[in-house]
């Protein structure tokens, strides 16, 4: 399909196409955040692109114009995935080769010079104004092997678990975008927890985790009191991004009894900076992990496929510069759809809200090496894992930098990728 | 002190001059909510009051006068409370007898006529724009109570109970301005949790029930990475409502494991309409409950006493008309004061925000009568307690209307209280 474009998108780009995601970003010549989509190399800032006619060929869109001059992606998701789609499929056919639009950008340079800029010019910032921002755990291969670490093979799971999508609320003012330096919290840790006598430090984090994770955004508002069914869940889901929910073992063991995590989970959450459309996604959707349990109508699905097949990649690189390859799997691994945590996260009438992120919890796969977090490829900090350069870990020690990547399609110039989700771990605050 | 004011207040008022709580309200003449003070039983709009010289007298917030147009508190809060003691300080000053500044209210029957509204005739709005809502567990009573039922005297408190204000992140979305009314949630519930197989329905929620809390706002940013020390942490707290975390207790005892209330806790939490500031409520600060445990340092205060001693009461009002009182206690029964939470709350680096909302948890006393959960008061509906006109409850049932009122000091005109945070039980959304 790149072959398609009259624009540069090299071959193996995550943002073909076939992809068009959407993210937030300023340059040193555009210092004003704006709506952009990448594509290939580049990204194209819409704001500039709608105040020089960019859109005077889509007539629906002309009234909203304004949403493109946002510093997030709040107002844009507002008008709702038929707008969305109408958007990308507009944005697609300027860049097609054979573009019946090719005034607008094709063969308008000065346009061109403007509104496009290299990836590596711009900055990338949080896409959406985050109203709150709630963790699922359907990972069902992660809740089992965490299961297994704290309670044994027999309780891996509690009762619930198949019943109903496990989640709880996180905290949305951490939530930051790819890129921004990660520092090691200080917490509350029991250094010895098999000790008569409970005495806990404030110490600097010492097992300090990854989480890799996908994130949805809500594009549509609904009313407290008034549940969204499991049949509209689809229309609420505006995009997805990776997810690194960075997590304090040590404090989350101390801590988290009997009201779930807090501040192990609340000093960072890393996203990725293109948030990829619903639409885009949807030729990837597969059924999920099996569910051996007959669950309640109310998030029983039309369609059994309903998650992702979205390839994941875990890379940790250290201050020593080697990088390794620390984890591969699908987002397959997801007993629960997006449209399923949607459902039940309402069914209560709990509102939700344009710009609310839903995580799904950590993905793991049923190998070693398909395992999303440290917590799991260590036991707990019990064995070591071996990188590259003879370096090994069990947690992650200042100066890791941990790179998400996820993709989906095969490499035909039509790959429908998230680009990175980076995060360095910087030296904890001396107290 | 009433006496000692030309406007009238009425003994008993909760909105004394000594008080001047800040809200949000709108009018039939003036639709567009802004920010006002509640003095004896009206209500001052001060951007009509601003628009019409109100702050001539006062130099200081003249350039900033356009928060009161706002509508919400947020961009007020951020002035810092240096500003709020002046402003409030400053209204008191207009309001009392010999005001100095006569000319601004007292004589200006004008703007008496056109910035003054009698309460009955307002719309109270959510005073904050809330980024993130978290809610603490700071009632040590309460928690032993519902650690008792759960887990037996032996373990009633978990190991960290006395070492950490323990705490879960809520759900910002729901938290509705006091008399907003609260449907009874669906949720998947467990009949019969003493069956071998753990078959959950669909229902509504059959033991639904209150919390009785104070909830403060938070009116300083810290950057992420960077803690509030807790010789800052009064800095950062705008001031204090009423706080009723409605809670569904079959929803919860089914799906808090392993990661806390999520559904049980997100279809409502009602807060009183005006905050009563930080220096209105330093008169009233007393110890609160006496830690036995040894904390780590970063959570001891240099001022012992540093939880209020606000009289609260919870009435319960049924169909028939009915009302009873079913719990009278004090905040002064918490275990952790407001800067202590926040500043675990922020220990890991997590940044607080502008209208953060920080919950105390559950507030009892060591009385059955002062219990501030029905959870508490009927042994998770095991008893029935008695009301008015031989009616009796385990939980909340339709049409129940509950009433938390919070007051301090004595009746000598010289009144802070809180009003009240009211809500009536709809009946469930029949899906």
């Amino acid at each position: 399909m790149s072959s398609h474009s009259w624009f540069d998108i090299p071959r193996g780009s995550h943002f073909s196409l076939a992809n068009i995601p959407f993210g937030i970003i300023s340059s040193t010549s555009s210092t004003t955040p704006h709506v952009a989509i990448a594509i290939g190399n580049h990204a194209l800032d819409l704001a500039i692109f709608a105040a020089n006619n960019g859109f005077s060929a889509l007539s629906t869109i002309q009234p909203h114009q304004a949403v493109f001059s946002q510093p997030t992606l709040n107002a844009f998701a507002t008008l709702g995935r038929p707008i969305h789609a109408v958007v990308r499929k507009y944005i697609q056919s300027v860049f097609v080769k054979d573009t019946p639009y090719p005034e607008v950008l094709k063969t308008n340079s000065s346009l061109q010079k403007q509104a496009i800029f290299p990836l590596k010019e711009v900055q990338t910032h949080l896409p959406f104004k985050i109203g709150d921002y709630t963790d699922f755990y359907a990972g069902l291969n992660h809740a089992y092997n965490v299961g297994v670490l704290f309670r044994g093979p027999a309780n891996a799971l509690q009762p619930n678990y198949k019943h109903l999508p496990v989640g709880y609320h996180g905290r949305a003012s951490s939530v930051v975008v790819s890129g921004t330096p990660i520092r090691r919290p200080n917490g509350q840790i029991l250094e010895n927890p098999a000790a008569e006598q409970k005495l806990p430090s404030l110490s600097p984090c010492r097992k300090l985790d990854i989480e890799l994770e996908l994130g949805a955004f809500v594009c549509r508002a609904n009313r407290m009191g008034e549940p969204v069914p499991i049949s509209k869940a689809q229309d609420s889901l505006f995009g997805v991004v990776l997810m690194n929910d960075w997590s304090a073992r040590d404090v989350q063991a101390w801590e988290y009894v009997p009201l779930g995590p807090f501040n192990a989970k609340n000093f960072g959450t890393s996203i990725s900076a293109w948030v990829v459309l619903a639409d885009a996604l949807e030729p990837f959707l597969v059924k999920g992990l099996e569910n051996d349990t007959q669950i309640l109508p109310y998030l029983q699905e039309k369609n059994a496929e309903s998650v992702y097949d979205i390839k994941l990649q875990v890379d940790l690189k250290t201050s020593s510069g080697q990088s390794s390859t620390i984890c591969r799997t699908s987002s397959r691994n997801l007993l629960w759809s997006f449209p399923q945590m949607l459902t039940h996260h309402s069914i209560t009438g709990c509102p939700l809200q344009v710009g609310d992120l839903l995580g799904s919890g950590t993905i793991s796969g049923l190998e070693p090496s398909e395992r999303g977090s440290l917590l799991e490829q260590t036991a707990n900090g019990k064995v070591s894992i071996k990188l590259s350069g003879e370096e090994e870990r069990r947690f992650l020690e200042d100066g890791d930098e941990v790179t998400i990547t996820g993709v989906c399609g095969s490499d035909d110039g039509a790959l429908v990728g998230f680009g990175d989700c980076v995060g360095i771990i910087e030296p904890a605050l001396k107290l």
